[in-house]
Order: C-alpha cells, then sequence, then structure tokens
C-alpha cells in the first residue's frame, strides 16, 4: 500500500477501502507517513469529503490508535456530553456534577479554549488546585468513588487524533466536517462510554454558521457512534449569543456554581437540564425526558449536585470552598464598561466578536501555546432583545490592564443597538437520534 | 502574513495576491513555511486552480527562487524547446544540434525519465562519456562556443521547483494545470532564453489524455511566458502511439543519429521540422515557417546537422563516433519477440502501457532514485493502421534478462489486434501562439 495511491483516490473522488484508511493513520501515527501526505490528504477530504463507511473507518483507526478506556468494571452506564463549543459555554461544569448526583457515572475528557471559544480544562483551573492532568488510574478511581472526574486528553488517548488535529490547525482543515467527526468522536470513544449526548452549536459563536451543516455534523456523530454500538444522542442548539452572562475562566465558574444553587441564568439551566436529562435517560436512570428534567432540577434543589461538585473539586486536588464562597475565585483588579452610543434594543451580537474580544484581556488563547489569565472577561449586561438608553452600560469588562482598547474595538463591532432584534431562533433547535 | 492564511483563501476559491504566492514561495525555499503547508496549499489549487495573475506570480516567485541565466553577451537569440513527455520522444536529440547547425542558440535544460516516459538526459547518458552535469560556466561556454547544449536542472536553477515538485510528486499534486505550468515555465525561464517552442502532447502515452486539457495547459504556457516577456509558441502534438520505433536510451539515441542522418521515421522527421522550423523563425534565422522547415531539412541532407551533433558531444564529454558508428552504443545482450496471436491490423496501442513495458527491462524508473539501463527497450515493428498476420512479430523485446514476463504482459494488454484502427488523428494537431 502507498500513501501516495490514497491520497490521489480521494483526490479523484473515489471511495477508499476501509484497510487503506487503517493503513494510513497507522503509519501517520508511527511517524512512518509523513505529515506532508497527511496534509494533502485532509485537503483532499475537505473537497470530497468521506462517506458514512470510510468516516466509520477513519474515527475507528483513530481510537484504535491508543489506549482505549474500560469502565465495564463499575457498575452502570457510563454517560458522556461533548459540546462543538462557543462562547459562555460552560455548561460541562454544572451538568457533570449534576448528572453523577443523579446517579450516572461520567467520565469526561474535555479541551482546552482556542480563539474565541472557552475550553472546560481553563475554566476548571481557575479553581485554586484543580488538576486536570490526571493519568488513568486516578481518573477510574474517581470515576468508580465519586461518580464524576473531568481531565484533559492523555497521551495515550487517539494519538492519532492529537497529531491529525495539530497538523489541520495548520494547514486550514479544521473545518472539514468527516475530520471534525472523527476527532471527536474517536476521543469520546476512547473514554469508554456507553452512551453520549453532543450539543452541536450553531451560530456566529459556533464553529457552525449554518444550520445545515450543523444538522449533518451533528446526523454523522450519531450515525458514526451508532455505527460502534454506542448510544448517541444530538441537540442542535443556539449560539447566536454568548451562554449566560459571563464570559472568562473563573466568571463561568462563578456562573456554574450560581446554576448549582439555583440562581443560573435561564438558557444555562435550561440547557442542564435537557442534556443532563437525555444523560439520565440513556444512562437508565430516568424514566422519559421529563423524568430527566425533574430529576436534575431536584439534584440542584436539594443541594446534591452542588455537593457532587465540592467531591469532585476534592477528589482532583482543587479547593471545594469556592462552591459555598466563589468570591475565592481570581478575580480581575479592574472594571470598566462599555456602552451603547444609542437608544434602541440590542438588536444582533456577533457572539464570535465578543468571544474574541474577551480573548484580548487574556481570557483566551490566540495560539494553542499562550497562556490564559484565569480572572478577567467580560460581564455581559443585555441580552439580545432588551431595550438599551443610550449611554447605558452593554458589557462589564473585567480586567488585569491587557487588552482593554483591542477588547472596546471588538465589542464595538460585534454589539448592534436598532429598532428590533434579528433572526432569533429557539435555544434548543433540534433533537436528533 | 501566515501561511495558514494563503491556504485557507486558496481553499476557499478566493484570489490570492501576488505577494502573498511570492511570500510563501520564497518562505518554502528558505525552509521557513514547511512541507505539509506546500502540501496541503498544492492541493487546494488543485481543486481550485489559479488564474492568470496568479500563476504569473507563482511562475515568477520560483524563477527568482534562484539564478536566471543571463545569454546578453552572447549574440542572436537563445531559442528553447520543451516537450511535456512521453513515449518514444526523442525530439530532442536531433532537433537541438539542426536548430544549432542554422544559426539559432540553444541553450537546453531537460530531465530524466520517470514511469512510463522517458528523459533527454537519460538518452544523452547513454554515448560513452557524455556529462549532462555541467556546471554553469561550461553550460555558457558551450552554448556560445558550439551553439547548442544540454544540460540537467542545476541547484542553483528554480530551486523551489525543485523542492516543490519533489513534494507533488509524493502528494499525487503532479497532475495539476498551473503546477504544471508553473513549474515548466520558471525552470525554462531561468535559462535565460528569448523564446521558446512547446510541444505539449496529448494522448495515451501523455500526461495530457484530453485535448481540451493539453490545449489548457498549452494556452496557459503560451500566456505565461508571454507575461514574461518572452516568445513562446506551442504545438498540440499525437501521443497515441510510441513516436518514432525505437523505445529505450541507447536505442532512442540510435533512432536520433539516423534522423540526423536522413533515415529517420517519418512521425520523427516532421516534427523535427516543424519544431525546428518554428525555432528558426523565432530566432530570426527564417523568413516564414515554411523557410525553416526547409532550413532544418538542409541542415540534415548537408550534414551540417550531424556535424553539429558531433561536435556537442565532443563538447560535454562523449564520444563522438557514435554518430557515424551507433554500434557504439551499449546494446542489450538478449532479443526475443512479441507476437500477435490473431490476424488483422494493429487496431490501437495503449501507449503509457507500452512505456510500462519498456520500462520493466529496466529501460525506465518506477522511482526517481532507480538506475536505468542504457541498453534495453522495444522496437515497434508495426504502427497503428498496418496489416498484422497471427503469428507476426508485433515488438522485438532488446533485454538483458530482467523484467522480459512482466515487459510481455505489459505488451499484451497495450497492444489491440483488430478489424480497422480506432480514433486516429494528426500528429501536429493545432499550433498556439
Amino acid at each position: 500500500m502507498r500513501a501516495y495511491d490514497i491520497i490521489k483516490n480521494k483526490r479523484d473522488g473515489m471511495r477508499l477501502e476501509p484497510e487503506q484508511i487503517r493503513w494510513l493513520i497507522d503509519g501517520f501515527t508511527r511517524g512512518e507517513v509523513p505529515d506532508y501526505q497527511l496534509a494533502a490528504f485532509a485537503m483532499a477530504v475537505f473537497f470530497r469529503d468521506l462517506d458514512d463507511t470510510e468516516l466509520g473507518a477513519l474515527t475507528e483507526a483513530m481510537l484504535r490508535s491508543g489506549t482505549v478506556l474500560d469502565f465495564s468494571d463499575i457498575a452502570g452506564v457510563k454517560v458522556d456530553k461533548h459540546s462543538t463549543g462557543g462562547v459562555g459555554d460552560k455548561i460541562s461544569l454544572p451538568l457533570a456534577p449534576a448528572v453523577a448526583a443523579c446517579g450516572v457515572k461520567v467520565p469526561m475528557i474535555s479541551g482546552r479554549g482556542l480563539g474565541h471559544t472557552g475550553g472546560t480544562l481553563d475554566k476548571l483551573e481557575a479553581i485554586p488546585g484543580f488538576r486536570v492532568d490526571l493519568d488513568e488510574p486516578a481518573f477510574r478511581r474517581i470515576v468508580r468513588d465519586v461518580g464524576v472526574c473531568l481531565i484533559g486528553q492523555t497521551a495515550s488517548l487517539a494519538p492519532a487524533d492529537k497529531k491529525l488535529y495539530a497538523l489541520r490547525d495548520v494547514t486550514a482543515t479544521v473545518d472539514c466536517i468527516p475530520l471534525i467527526v472523527s476527532s471527536i468522536m474517536s476521543k469520546k470513544l476512547a473514554e469508554g462510554i456507553d452512551a453520549l449526548v453532543l450539543d452541536v452549536k450553531v451560530g456566529s459563536g459556533a464553529f457552525m454558521k449554518k444550520i445545515d451543516d450543523a444538522r449533518t455534523l451533528a446526523r454523522k456523530m450519531v450515525g458514526t457512534g451508532r455505527a460502534m454500538g454506542k448510544r448517541v444522542v444530538a441537540y442542535v442548539t443556539r449560539m447566536d449569543e454568548p451562554l449566560g452572562c459571563l464570559i472568562g475562566n473563573a466568571l463561568e465558574t462563578r456562573e456554574a456554581i450560581e446554576t448549582l444553587h439555583g440562581r443560573g441564568p435561564a438558557d444555562i439551566v435550561e440547557l442542564v437540564e435537557v442534556l443532563g436529562g437525555e444523560m439520565l435517560l440513556l444512562g437508565g436512570v430516568a424514566t422519559d425526558l421529563d423524568d430527566g428534567r425533574v430529576r436534575i432540577r431536584s439534584s440542584i434543589a436539594d443541594g446534591s449536585a452542588a455537593a457532587k461538585f465540592k467531591q469532585l473539586i476534592a477528589a482532583q486536588g482543587g479547593d471545594p470552598s469556592v462552591v459555598d464562597d466563589p468570591d475565592r475565585l481570581p478575580q480581575a483588579r479592574s472594571s470598566e464598561s462599555f456602552c451603547a452610543t444609542q437608544a434602541g434594543v440590542l438588536a444582533a451580537v456577533d457572539c464570535e466578536g465578543v468571544g474574541l474580544a474577551a480573548m484580548e484581556l487574556g481570557a483566551g488563547r490566540a495560539r494553542a501555546s499562550d497562556a490564559v489569565d484565569p480572572a478577567v472577561g467580560l460581564r455581559m449586561r443585555k441580552r439580545v432583545g432588551e431595550p438599551v438608553q443610550s449611554g447605558e452600560p452593554l458589557v462589564d469588562i473585567l480586567h488585569n490592564g491587557r487588552g482593554v482598547d483591542a477588547c472596546r474595538e471588538r465589542l464595538a463591532r460585534a454589539l448592534q443597538v436598532g429598532a428590533a432584534p434579528t433572526g432569533a431562533r429557539p435555544l434548543i433547535i433540534e433533537r436528533l437520534d
């Protein structure tokens, strides 16, 4: 077999055999097929797509490139959630402990923020002492004892994906649906889960800007997961404005804690209930989706979700007292407001622009190697559709002296005050299974 | 500027600025832009093409990546010919000395064979002692003193092309018209020529199988050359069966010598006269194309072309006595025939298959690093349309014991005996300027 022929066949629109894809990925993982051949292959896939059989073969090859965790010795159904990412998306933080508090095990491997999007790991690390770099035995022990653990991708899980993602990142082949599907699903299936709930974001703050692309991505992820014997449900949800009111790592952890105390913003609460209810249903704990939602709501109302979050934080080396006293989280030294220059309503938000505005302060990364400042970020004072007076604050900028001007410039471009809101759609657009 | 943005813009069908292309190629040549980014770029170009401005910028960037020879101190117009390659294409060997004998200087930088195609350098090296690896001062001296010199690409001429071609060769991006155009034209324009005649082959033995692709390639090469101030004429010519009767390095040199002695096969003679006549016209020696043809024919008839070939061989370290005694060229130890199994006419030839059949004997290379056996090859005993008896030899296999069975298998698939020839077309299909 030759990498050349595989590239050429894909380039010419021919269907690849599963063994060709396996051979290519195995060779790439071992360093025998060079980067430049995979770069050409990825670009050919961008133009020619992969059919379901090819996609399954690619996902499986990447999954099998490393360790596949096995939690079968831990009783019960193991369920995870994955979001394709957006601005203000701190859902995993309240969701995972709430689901675990209801009796479903949640082994969750998360990522870091890049560009306009935040990452769950960065938000957790805003908690003093919290460690996300646990090894697999520790991960396993905490899932068994606490019922939930959130760590970063280890070197041994899907190493082919790690290597391929780094290459796609510098060759303009990240935004390619089959490569996104195989990347997400190979990592998630390597976690040893039985079922998965996917939150596919669509809108100005998401990777998928168009509803059709989001649907295609959701459908292909569900299909790929099913083909590998997992129960997978996908939601397509709105990412046209930031989720919740707070953007930035410690700020989002604070909002997650507020949600666990029953004081969360409506959109965060709804997503936690719906995605959590679905996880309970897949986990065999709820009788139907409504029952699942009620159980999640109860776990928040009776304090068991917040208690589970404390247990989780303690198990991962963090200071659980932040749950009772969020002021112990890092806080920015300065605050100023970005105000409206005319009256009207907040008509539209370029959500990616808002994410980049937070990045300018140090809340996010331009490059994967950048450090983040956990304390800084934005507080949205208005949501789309709300009336605005001229001179009234739209956003609070919580900063440590860095990037404020650039942040203001981005906000000025991202927020539109006008006569009426444009393009409103529901938070939860569609459910696919 | 970032390579990422350039790749992404091309991927998305946007037009690149000349300075973006220049920056990319300069960085690649210096090793600052890595192979994998150029591989992704080349594949994006495969799918999105380059417009004339982009193509000009790419060609110029590759041309300027190294030395550009300057022959302005040598009197007269310097003219070269380039063929896109095929099977049995030994035209450069009789053509270059014939044109030089008529008074036009020919500084020619040629290539080696790969796959089914032969290369001028390999054919010249079949002459004992002949050196193609001369440095630029020697090249310049021989062009000045003899009027013609044929060497291989030096390290200093268009190094970006050398590097990019090696990358395209392993990433399935060789057969991409804008990349072919920029590769050929950057090398040819680096020779310091004033004018160029292009022979764009089309048919089963050529890189371009379809007439439309060949026309596009020809048109774009002419346009790119003109944009850089050179006089360029292109011919689209037939490559549906091997040129001449002999295939293999020493065998083709022998046929070239026969042509210089006035005993060449009709198709070789016609191409030498037409392409040579065009070169004389571009070189200001002929008054029109017919006059050019007559002059070339006379140079063969009066022995001046053969004498010029002897001078050239001597100047490049070879044994000029091969021109008078071609038996001094390497000869295969064994010969056997490939015979027809039914009567009829030779209906069609898969010309690429015939080239690969010769490669099996060692006449060509599967990989650029392979060595060739100068002695071996094929003698075509029939041309398309000629009557054939059952059991009559179609091809003589001249070999040194290697690859004969594989050669026979390829010939059996490549040669069709039937009732009538299919798809005949003229040798010279079209002239573009």
